[in-house]
Order: structure tokens, then sequence, then C-alpha cells
């Protein structure tokens, strides 16, 4: 682990970032350098040059031990690692269900208070389009990839009714830099909005364990925050302006295939696969 | 019927509205001409001279022969005919209860998948004024034209559970030019936002059984939307520009009328009528 | 109409029975005597003779002024007539639409105050067979009989929230001598119970406008009459004693099918009817 | 009692403030010179000369006879008067007890229609900052002066169950200048604010019992509105031009102590206390 | 106070009975023998000779030291004392809200941790018969008599949050010998049952701040005790032997009164009275 | 796998058991001798003689080719199989985490459409004990047995949504020969009625995905099976036979302490545990 050079005075000391090479990685990389002095960045894919402020850290989710040692010393995890597709179960089993486990049990070694979880709508994408929700509503996992996020749900409730370390879950929607589909236009969360999302998880004092659906202001809303206003997440972008790239039509043909019926879209269909073939 | 001379490229086809000659079927035959190549105009009064994307039909819905012959060929509908205030119930029957059904069983018959149903408030007009109604409040109709309109949600209901034909209910507050009451401060839904409404009922590529509330984006609110936010219908008009004409006063002494108590305003105070005297 | 010989003094002067001749109607018939002086029977069929305490009176439910008579003197109605079964919508409208307006108006003008009124199970049948509802529940009719019923259960609010009128929908399961299939198992109503629910509704002091859910205590519960407690309905058969009848089985290979996954049963597969064929 | 010398053509003709040398009263005090011919306004402690328009009267709550007095006359009273901090039982109870009842039974005798009760955000103190409230949520009154609060909601609802008196019960947060810690930032009630939240409340034509959350539209929000929709309080201020003064910061060592824990902030941290000691 | 004279091994060493020369209290004193080695009674009226497990104190509970010296020493308390019918409110308040306050008060003085109080049915007793009510149904009390057991229920909910008081709130029916007129059918609980709640009560190890209804397993139910079901409260008796004494009768004349709408019956039409005329 | 020598006409033709080793596994297996020609019954450890109807096969669950060929041919799973108590987490993945991925994904490919899967009381033990838990009270998991046992919850939702496999959950509270201690009085399970409940989960015909908790009908309820009254579960044994055993006694001095505040008892105690040491 390299490090870096100097450290002035930040609101964090130390923040980890896993998943830093992802897409949704590389755009926070930057954004953490305001909020600490020391941003150590993890992923299994390679992270590049560490800017000054820096420690990187390529790490396998997986590996316990590696697991324990890149945790330790830091205030805060923003937990974006693992796998962010369908994928064969025996892979997200290790990256997300045993790597996200061993990142909490980590965080409780090391005294680390408060993560910030990349759940994600398909942990809820089985309900369908015609449903708004909050974050009562139950999980309805549109694929495996989807059932390992529910796993994180629960296991970081049992972290902090167990230990008291408190978790944001982010029900991530489509976050890219803007949408590329018809779809998206609900779901848009875009790259602003996604860091003030972990910015307001972040500094909000006291979360507890909470759910918070990721989505900019859109016009068409499946997902209503009322329920975790406490954290002060008021998104600034809408996909109003990316509308007219897909333009209005009479509801579809297609419209009762179930990736038009639920709001997990195209993932609804997906199968279990084996891996490596 | 009349035939329009030209096709072009649009979003539907074929669009039917009933009840064309009404004050809000009006509003409504113009924005159509943008939606569909042809829009087919209906009402039990005279239509005017059909414009040239349209087919002009009069009809009187209670006559089942003539609806199977009006849906015809349609790809969805924008059902606002019937009688549309309190009337004797002999006529109110013919109208909106006899008349929707026929409209339904037309649709069902010729495989039309979409259907918007002018509902109203006085399906719910019986709520007071001091509750804050969303879509799933109980039905407290004010009168018995209240009556068919809960009769018209419930086949609505039948015809999506059983056929899968796709209705939204709109329960439209009071759309006038502008507000003529106190009441309508609360009430208001202007024209461009009852066309929006409208727009967004007939475009969401899937509704199933919706309810929704027709109301600009008004100072006092007695309807939530937030369950219908998948529509994405989000009014730009206000009836704040308004309020000055109706002044500000203390509460009136008549404020436990029934009529300053329930949503519904002078409609609770109708009584059945016989008909034709 | 004939006269009843004598009147001793029981609860009630005078009730009205619709539908005295269907197989509901035939069971309350008797149990009538004991709550009212005169019992005014009426049905579209043939009533036999008349008990002493009896006035009998064929009418058809959708002649206005007939019912205006039948309703003239009585203290309050249990109103099961009309057609109770899936049937062309022309005939339901004038039976149960047409005819329930006719009942009410006429309890309105003869200053009637209690009415108890034979819903359905069908009114709320299309919810799946693995929801427990209770009396919030939204309706969701299974058929155009389901619908009919549907508006009895509006325009009975209606008329307790403009006239004070109070109503019991009693939302029946299956009451007869006992259980025919499996799923009467689930719904089915002894005759016993089910005049105790008659007598619940009609001797409470006071009922508004309520809902209650017409099932003996079967081991199998779909139906939760929690919220209608105050009307102290507490049925004392079951339909266990027939359960063997419909041996123990695997779940069917068409448990999928529509009949087997919502409440109403086969109501659920039933289309729409022209009449007279 | 002075009287005021003229009286124009204002809304009401009377209006009665008690707590009017208050911080809070002090803010009203002027802007019902804009709602009413006379404004009388009233307290324990000194209340400075009236202006033309207005009667002052120095009271004390507890004093039955004199507050019977007081009343007399009003069109509707917005009550603030009491004691609006923590501090001994024997005291709260002659105050915002005692008083409280007093100020209910002169409405009654001289028929007053309409109080504007100043309830607060205390009532509802032990509420954790991870939970967000409506109008719904149960009492969890975090020091003795928030029991006496839930004491004024209890009492309200009664007037208004058996003698129509209506009351707008304000759960008021932190109506100050400005906000003076993190806290506030959340509960911050602009004057402004607060000014237009008494005047919906007054001049609403009708309010029943209801509670409203008093808070500006700040960024992080614990309380919703919405089933308060038909008063029509849409706040303008909003607290994050302040937010800088309370620099970012991580989430603090003590974010698990009560103070931090609950939105009552630092009242869950009192205790009861003697009195004159 | 006297001493009792022999302490034999019971589950709790001593318990405090308030209002033990009440109705209520009578009944209980003897059932607390078995489950305290010393039963401390107390009332402001006699009390009659101690048995030898008993201390009597005669006590005004308005009088804050000598409940100080009351409660001191004591494991649990019952609290049933203060005044239970209506009363002018200066006497309410001393009974039933300063007494219930130095209770409290005295409780956190002496570590007491359990408090059983005796609520009443009038704290909800607007609420409509037509109604079934859970532990989270609204306050709606229907007499001051009611507002001061709504005040019992928000101060004990404060010493439970802040300093881990627990407390059961009983909300008692009519617990007579037996029901006295055809309402106590509904809200009667028999002596038996009373003392089963206050044991349950009492030996839940772990209440937290409880809300539980008071009546026996009668035929007609306004309450529903499904969210108290830890306490492990069944009741065994019931109204249905007393039914025949109140002969079943049509709805009456006056079902549209006030004392019949409303579960709180005739407290419902009391109004406030002056002290000591 | 040996072959059974004979089969009858049972309802089911095959029906697979998964830890049929275990304690609850044992008290099953002879039961299902009744309803199935074939019983499969399997699990890690040493499964004895098979009985003649029986197949008895030793096998890993987390061996996922193992477990394919073990599901084949079967009409149901009664899976009971994986750890039961808390152990280390690598332990559970396997067990709990890939076992029940590999029995649901066999159950998939060979075209199997009901599993009986054994949750646990253990995936809400975090819930206090002065809550009343219904089918849709969230998941909070006391252990990390706990939350594999949400991970099964989940995983058994995505296969039903996706594929049409329904499942029922059963939150099992303690079943044993009879309670242990004193939170067992409320969690009990008789093996008579948890072999009732697997018959009711087996033989309706039509589940869905349901949530039902697995306890007697004894005197303290933490939770109400109402929502789960399709099943047609009606317990018929009680706790309440051995309540004497646990003497009643005044709350504890440790009534706070976790393993007496939660649901979940000792369970809540527990800490992650290092596998092999």
């Amino acid at each position: 682990m390299n490090q870096p050079s100097t450290a002035s005075r930040k609101p964090f000391r130390r923040l980890l970032l896993t998943g830093a090479a992802g897409n949704l990685g590389r755009q926070l990389r930057g954004a953490l350098a305001d909020w600490a002095d020391i941003v150590r960045v993890s992923d299994i894919a390679a992270l590049g040059e560490p800017a000054p402020h820096e420690e990187t850290s390529v790490v396998d989710l997986a590996d316990r031990q590696a697991v324990t040692h890149l945790v330790e010393g830091v205030d805060a995890i923003v937990h974006l690692g693992g796998i962010s597709i369908d994928a064969p179960f025996d892979d997200l089993l290790e990256a997300n269900i045993r790597g996200t486990y061993n990142v909490y049990e980590a965080a409780r070694r090391h005294g680390v208070r408060r993560v910030v979880f990349a759940s994600s709508n398909h942990a809820i994408g089985f309900h369908p389009v015609t449903e708004v929700l909050d974050a009562d509503a139950p999980q309805r996992p549109d694929s495996l990839y989807g059932v390992t996020k529910c796993f994180g749900e629960a296991i970081s409730r049992y972290y902090y009714d167990r230990f008291g370390i408190e978790t944001v879950c982010l029900r991530i929607g489509s976050s890219f830099e803007e949408p590329k589909n018809p779809r998206m236009l609900v779901t848009f969360l875009s790259y602003r909005d996604f860091i003030e999302l972990v910015r307001c998880s972040l500094f909000t004092n006291r979360v507890g364990h909470a759910i918070a659906y990721g989505a900019s202001n859109n016009p068409v809303k499946w997902w209503d925050n009322t329920k975790a206003g406490f954290l002060g997440f008021n998104p600034r972008d809408s996909s109003v302006q990316f509308a007219e790239r897909f333009q209005a039509s009479a509801p579809s043909a297609t419209r009762d295939d179930p990736a038009e019926r639920f709001q997990g879209g195209v993932f609804v269909l997906g199968e279990p696969m084996e891996r490596g073939r």
C-alpha cells in the first residue's frame, strides 16, 4: 500500500472506497479528495497512479485477510466493490456475499462506524412499473445479482442492530453519463447526484440503518424517498433533458413482456448462469 | 362517419375521443391531432366540421351497436363521454353505466388495449376537506353522478384483471378556464395540465389499472398523486394567480354546512331527481 | 299484497325481505318470523302461500313504482333480491343496478333507516387466493355480476353519507347446505351462520356503512372480519366436517389456472354474455 | 383593557393573541394587524404601548376569571401563551395545563370557533433523527414541557369532538432569526414562514382538528406535512443559506448520545426540576 | 404506616396499590397477596384494617411529599388512584394530573421500574361504535376525565423513553360485577379478567410502554388487543351470559344520539363542571 | 441411492426431505410416509436404514452436482437442510447459502414446483419482545445464521417471481419435545404442530411465496399469522401446560439485557466466529 504524501484538515481523516476502478468508483474517487485527508482506494482491477492524497490497494474482496488489512485505520467505508451485473452464482457469492461479509467483519474488528453500501434497484426489480416504492417496500430481487444485494441489506442490518455500525443502503438506479434507453429516463441518477447522495450518506451525523433510492429528479417516479428525508438528499439533475432522444410513442406491443412490466427491466429475463463456460 | 384525407406518421394510428363536444372534449380535440394520424371524435351532440385528420361520429353511448362500430379500428380510447353533472338516475344509468359498459365491451371485442377514463372527484366527494387522499382512499361518492363514476372505476378494474385492458381513471377536479369560486382554488385543473395528464395516461408504456387525481399544482392540496408517480404527470399551472379574486376571509359562518365540509362541495347537497319533469 | 292476521310484540314491527324465493331468501324467511311482527317477503318468482305473519308481494325490482310501494311501512330491509350469478349485462343492469337504486330510493322516501345488502365475495374475487382480505381491501370484481355488487356497495355508501341510511354489505361466500367443491371449504357459510350474520346486521344498534365477510369458521381463511367486530358476528359452524369429502391432494397441475389462482374461482373465467340467445 | 381607536374592514373583527410578549408573539403581533380590525394581545409580561388597533391585557393564563374575560368577544385565538421551555412541573402545570384548559373553556363559553395552538416538536422529540414523521406519528414527548404540549393536543381534540371548536396544533420547530446550531438546520422555521403558517391556520375555512409541523423548506426533513396539505402552507424560506456556518463534518464521536439520536436534541437530557430553588 | 408482620417468598417483595379503596382497588387488593410479600395499599379514603401482609397509607396523591414517601421501597406500582369519573377540571387536575406526575416522579427517585397505569376507554371514547381500535388508534378523549387519562399515557411514555420506567396503560372498559346496560355488553371486563390483566402486566418480564384494552371475551368487539399479544392476556369471561337481560331490539330511535354513536357512551354528553357547587 | 420396494397411491408420488437426520427432520420423516409413495430423505449425516418407502441419500448441500441429482424426480421439497445454529460464516455460507441456491437451482432444472423452506425466527430476532410481528414485518436477523435465513427468503422470492416455484418460508420458533426455558413458552412449536404446518404448506393448492410463523397456540404471542390464513394452519398445542415449570416471577433484574429485550433471545449476543478453531 502506498502512502499519501500530505494530509491537510478535512472532515474525515481516512475514507475507504471499494470498487474504485468501476464506473461509479471512478466518479467518486475524485470527489472523496475534498472530504478526507487520505483516500484509500481499492479494487480487484488496476487503479492507476495514486494521487498524492491516495492510498491504492488491489484486493480481492473475497480474501478475508486482505480485506481486514484494507479496512484498518479508516473512518468510514464507501463499499461499491463486487460484481454489479448478473453473473454466475459462484462468482456473485465470492464477490458480493463473502466479500460484503468480509467488509463488515473487518469494519467491526477495526471499529469503523459507518458504511455506505451500494445496493441496487435490482433488489426490488420484480415490483411492477405501475407501483411507487418507498423504503418499506418488500425486497423483490430480479436476478441472482439482486439476491446478493438483498443479502447485503440483511447483513448490514445485522451489523447495525448488533454492533451499531451504521449503513446507508443505496438502491442505485442507472448512474451513467446519460440515459441509454427509455427505462433509464426513470431510473437515471446523474453522476453529480450520485456523488451528492454519497456525500449526504457520509456526512449526516446519524443514519442508523437506512434505505435510500438513487435517482435524479426525473419526471417519472418509481421511488419515493420521503422516509429518507433525514439524509437531506435533494437531487439537482433530471433526465428530462434527454427525453427527446427517446421519441414519445404509443404503448409498445411488448408492453406485457416482463422486461417492460417490471422495474428491473431486462434483468428479470436473466437466468442463472454457469461459471466459466 | 367521414374519412380523414391523409395520415402522416404519429405515435398512434387512430385515437377515439368520446364526449368530444363537451367542455373538456373540446379542449382535448385539438391536442389529439399531434398524437395520432387519425382522431375519431364522438359525441351525442353535434361535433362541427371535421378537421382533415378527423373522423366524426354522433353516437349515443347507450346504443351498443353504434358503440361497437365506433370503437372499431382504434388503438386507444379517451372516454370523456356521458353525463358530467348530477342528473336523474335513469339518465345517468343510460349514459354513464350502460354507456361505459358498451365502451369497454367494444374495446374487448376489437382488441383495444388502453382506455383513459374520465372519472371525477365526485367519486370521493364525501371525504371531508380536512383529509388528504391518495389513490388508495376508499370511494365516497357525493351524488348519484359520483356513484356512476365509482361504477366506471369498478368495471374498468374488471376489464383490466380479466382481459388486460389498461385504464387510467382520472379523478378530475375542476377543469375550466379559471377557478370560479374558492373551492376551485383547490380543485382547479388548468386545460393545459388536463391535456398533459391525458398525454401521460396515453403515452406511459404500461399503466395497469391506475387512479390519478386531476389538479394543477395549487397551493392547497386535498389529493396526493405520489402513487401515480409512474405516469410522470407534473402539473405546470397553479390556481395561485387567481387567489386574489376570492378575497381572504375569516372562516365563514357556514363552514359547518355540508357544502363546506366535504370535498364535493355543493354536489353533496343534491338529491335524486326524477327524469323529465 | 295480502295482510298478516295478527301481530305480537317483536323487536321489529315490519321487515322487508327481497329475493325471498331464492336459495338464501328461503333460509331467512323462516328466521325473520322471530324478529318482526310482520314479514313482507318479495321476489320476482312465486313465493308460495304466506304464513300468518307474512305479506307476500311479487315484484320486479326494476319497476320503480312497485318497489316504492313495496318499501312503504317497513322498518328495515334485507335486500337479497336481484340476480346472483353471472348473466348478460342488460339483465344485471335491470335487476342489480336499477333494482338496487330503486330499493335505496324507496327507502329514502319512506324513511327506512337500515338495509342489509347481500353483496358478494365476487366483488373482491380477483384477489389471489394467497391474500387475506379485510374490510379495507380494494374492490376487485371477478365478473360483471361482481361489478354490479361493487355498484351496490357504492350506492349504499352514498345513501349513508348523504341520507344517513345505514347498510351492512355482506360479502357472502358460498352459502349452501354443504360445500360442493374444495374452494367452498374456504368460502362456506352455513345457513345457520348466514342467518346469524343477518341477525347481527339488523340488531346491532348502530352500524354506519359496514363491510362484513360471510364465511363460517372454516380452517382456511381468506377473509378477516376483525374490522367488523362491532357486529358481534361469531360463526359457530365450520367446513371442517366436510373436508374429508375432498380428499387431500398434492397441488394440482392446474393450480396456475385463473380459477385456482383467484378467490372468485370459476367466476374469473366468465365472459360478458349476450342477452336472450 | 384599553380600547382601539378605530376599526376598518378586515377579515376578522377581533383576534386574540396570547403569549404576545414572547419571541414568537412579538413576530406575530405586527402581522395580525392586517388580518383583524382589533388585535387583543395578552401576556403575563409587559406588552408595551398598544398600537391604535390593539387591546392589551396582562393576564396570568392560570387565572380562570381573567382568561374568561380575556376571551370575550374574539373571533379566534392564536394561543402561544404559557411556558415554552422545560421548567418545574408545578409551573408548567399552571401555565400550560391549567392555562390551556382556561383558554378552551373560555372559548366554549364565548362561542369562539377557532384556535391556533402552539404545540411543539418537543411533543414528538423522542423519535429518532432517522425517522420522518407525519401527522399520525404517535406522541413521544421529550420533556415535561413536551408532555404539557401533548396535553394541549389532547384537550383541543376533546373541545373539537365535543363542542366543534376547531384547532390547528402547530408542532413548531426552531423559530428564530436564524439557526443557532446544526440541529436547527433541520428544525428551522423562519419568522416569515411561521407567520404564514399561522395565517393558513386562521384563514382556511375549515380545519377540523389538525396537526401541522412548523419547519421551513430545509434540505434535511424530519417531518412530512402531506396530511396537512389542506392548509395550503408552502414555506418559502430554507436553512440552506445558513448551512456553511456549521461546517460539514464527519459524524461526531457523540452521535450516539441521546441529544444527537433524538429529534428533541438537548431536551431529551433534561430532568424534572424542583420549583423555586 | 403500619408494618406487615411476616414476609414469605413471593415473586415481588413489595407492591404498591394506589386507589385501593375504589371499586377496582378493592378487587385487586386481595389478589396482590399472592404476588408480593408486602402489599402497600393507599387511597385518599379509608382503607379498613390492614391484613397481616399489608401496609396501609391514606394519602392524597396531589401531595408530592406524601407520595414520595409512599413509593419508597416498592418494586412496582399498580396505579389505580385518582378520580375515575368526570369531575370539575380543578379536581381532575389535582388527582389525575398532579397526582400521576407525583407517582412517576417518586418512582424515578426511588428506582421503581414498572407501573401498571389504569387508563380508560374514555381516552378513546370519541371514536364511533362502528370502528374497531387497536393500540395505535389515536387518542379521542370523550371528557375532561378522558383528557387526564391521555395525559397519563403521555407522561408515562416520557418516563419510559427518558428513564426506562416501564408502563402498561390499561384502557379499562366497564369492570363491574356484571354489565349494567347494553353498552357494557361490549365493554364488560369481569373482575377475574381485570385481575388477570394486571397480573400479566406485572409479571411479563419486559413490557416497554404498552397500551392494552381491558375487556372480557365479549361477543361484540370494539377493541383489538393483537398488538399487546406479548402480555399473554387471554380473557376467560364473557358478557354473553348477561345478554338476555338486555332484550334484543331493533335499532333504537336514538341511535344517532351521541351517546349511542360513540364508544364513550354517556360520557360524550358531559360538559365541563365547576368545582364545589 | 436405494430404491423403495413398493409405491401405493398417495397424494404425492415422491417428496424430498433435506436435513432428515436433524431434530426436525427426524420428526417429519415418519409423517411424510402418509403423504407420498416415495420419500427421499437426505442429510450430510448418517440416515439409518431406509424404510421400504424411502430413498436415502447422504449429500453435502454445497455439492451442486450431488444436489442436482438429489432433486431429480421429486414433486416437492421440504428443505430443512443446512446449519441451524450460529456457526462460522464460511460454514454457514456453504451449507445455507450455496446449499440453498443449489436446491432452488436444481428445483428449477427439474421442474419442481413447490418448496417448504425452514426459515427461522432468527431472521426477525432483533425485533423487541414488546412487538407483535406479522408476515410484513421487516427482516431483523439476530445472527449470521439469521442473515443466511434472510438470504433463503430472498432467493426463494426470486425463484417464485422469475420461475414460478412456490415457497412457504416457515419462521420456526422453538420446536422441541417441550419448552426448555421461559422464552420458549412464547416460541414453542410442538412437533405435532410443526408437522401440521408442513402439511398445510405442502397440500394447500396454491401458496405463492408465503411467510408463516411457526408457533403453537401459546398464551403469549409475538407473531400474528393472520396473513397466512390461506394455509389453514391452526395449531392444536400450547405451551400453557409447561408454564408452571418456569415459575412466575417479577421482572428480572436483567430484563434490559439484550437477550431479554429481543425476540431472538441469546442469539442476539453471539459474535461472528472463526472457522475451525
